[in-house]
């Protein structure tokens, strides 16, 4: 069985809630953009390149709708502030409006692109993936992530298949667990070998030798190279550079963010401090304990051995490469 | 009111059954070793210095039973591994009875002692706490961890009541969630100002800045002062040397271990994966997916800033420093 985040539908989106995997598949029906923004901003599907397909197809319902394209525009475009693809996606959905296209197969070809995308990052990034390698990963960047196959996950799915016997190390990622919840559920459905460990184990398993590299996606990348992710891929990168491990980035071109220049100017998210003090419902700290959610971060150009994209591997990473590779 | 995680009552040993905290205070009446050793294998009590004193005692309810004082201390001995205060406090009782003292009123002093142990420890390590620093600490080592107002959370705590406007970033430390469940517990307790993060943000807030110093525990300290402590000690001693952030490890003397020389031959307890795949019984993974859960980790001397123990602060860590000061 193929994982899929969502399935465009015509008149509405199918949205798998990711609030609930790995105990329960529930599936939403999305019927106008005000509950894809709802669902972008509760969670329900979250990874740059996934929120970017389905602001799409939000625009797309909002349009149809006889809504305003610039207030549709505005409404989803407020859901969440650092992953870039978001932006990227509804810049192009209100270009192609403008220039007169189909923008329901504006969005069906932002889905089919972002996959063919991943495909290709996976091929390009097997090839800087050894044999038996044992691989960490921070957060998911599957197929739940995109529209499809992954983009660090995509590269250690195409390593799998390729026979090269390699493991991976899943950090749970607190606190959404995006690493336990959905990343092991991916790696169990294709039967890559993993085994899940707590976000502060991954830097004593590469002290005692046991991880060969580290491998994340990315929520923006900007002109120099410095790369937003989920909280947890700086230290990770200090870690891996402590170590001498390689730290791969995976992201198509459209997680590029060529008008920021560096990491300092990332908008970086701060979300509800409830996020933290629960899990799964449970209340972990005392009430009255606050707590400070920041979902993202900022690992410099110099702390990544590469970034693979679908147009080619940066390496090294900074500005001269990175336009070289995309132009 | 005071924290306190075991009182002795005579004719049995009334502990805070921990695994409840924050939500509940459930006392336990052990009254026998067997019970004692139950306690610390499941964790009721947990923290280095309090496993020891819980372990004499447990010492005391055995003997007195009319078991084989041999048996007592080895039962006792075999429920953890790494923290050394445990078989520090076990060889002494059994040698308290072999030289005909009173066990039970040695069993008390060992209590005593690492009370005033953990006050001097504040006092000496409030001079390394400037004015308004914003510290972060891992784990519990608070009075909960010990005999009574802690190791590093007792240096917190003297650094609070000596008036220098500090505040604490509390990383939750999972999977047992010591800092979000007992730390912040303690710090709400005291008013001491607070904020909980989960453990992979520390390294970001060092980055942006906003950590002064950490201070942690150990559970146990070799001859060459590398420091076995809860996993996710070591990473943090690589982002503070990443940053030029001072590390701080405060302890008793009765954590050293000087018959080990270095941190690779301390036994590293590993834990039932279940710890890691649930969260307050809730499961955060698929069944079927493995974990891994290495319960402590070791940092090497050299990320070491200073050791603060009673008997006085040593700096820098290496073996003549630790020899001069213990002997």
């Amino acid at each position: 069985m193929e994982v899929k985040a969502f399935y465009w539908k015509g008149d509405y989106l199918l949205l798998l809630d990711q609030r609930k995997l790995p105990q329960e598949e529930v599936w939403l029906e999305l019927r106008d953009h005000i509950q894809v923004a709802q669902a972008i901003i509760n969670m329900s599907v979250r990874g740059a390149p996934a929120i970017g397909c389905v602001a799409a197809y939000g625009f797309v319902l909002g349009v149809k709708r006889g809504v305003d394209p610039r207030e549709v525009y505005e409404v989803l475009k407020s859901t969440r502030p650092t992953a870039y693809n978001l932006f990227w996606a509804l810049d192009r959905m209100l270009s192609a409006l403008s220039s007169g296209k189909d923008i329901e197969q504006e969005a069906q070809l932002i889905e089919r692109e972002d996959y063919e995308a991943n495909k290709r990052i996976g091929e390009l990034g097997n090839e800087l993936i050894p044999e038996g390698a044992r691989l960490l990963t921070h957060c998911n960047t599957g197929a739940l992530a995109t529209a499809g196959w992954g983009t660090a996950l995509g590269v250690i799915r195409t390593a799998h298949y390729s026979g090269k016997g390699i493991s991976v190390w899943v950090d749970e990622t607190r606190p959404y667990l995006q690493g336990a919840r959905l990343t092991a559920w991916e790696l169990l459905k294709e039967g890559v070998p993993h085994k899940l460990i707590t976000d502060s184990t991954a830097g004593f398993l590469m002290k005692k030798g046991l991880v060969d590299l580290v491998i994340v996606g990315a929520d923006r990348i900007t002109a120099v190279g410095d790369v937003a992710n989920k909280i947890g891929t700086y230290s990770l990168s200090v870690l891996a550079k402590e170590h001498g491990v390689p730290f791969y980035v995976a992201a198509p071109s459209s997680t590029f963010d060529l008008s920021t220049r560096s990491g300092e100017d990332i908008p970086i998210e701060e979300r509800g401090e409830e996020e933290v003090k629960n899990c799964f419902g449970a209340a972990i700290a005392p009430g009255d304990t606050p707590a400070l959610h920041l979902a993202f971060d900022v690992t410099p150009a110099e702390n990544i051995t590469a970034i693979i994209t679908e147009r080619g591997i940066i390496k090294p990473v900074n500005e001269e490469s990175i336009q070289r590779c995309l132009s």
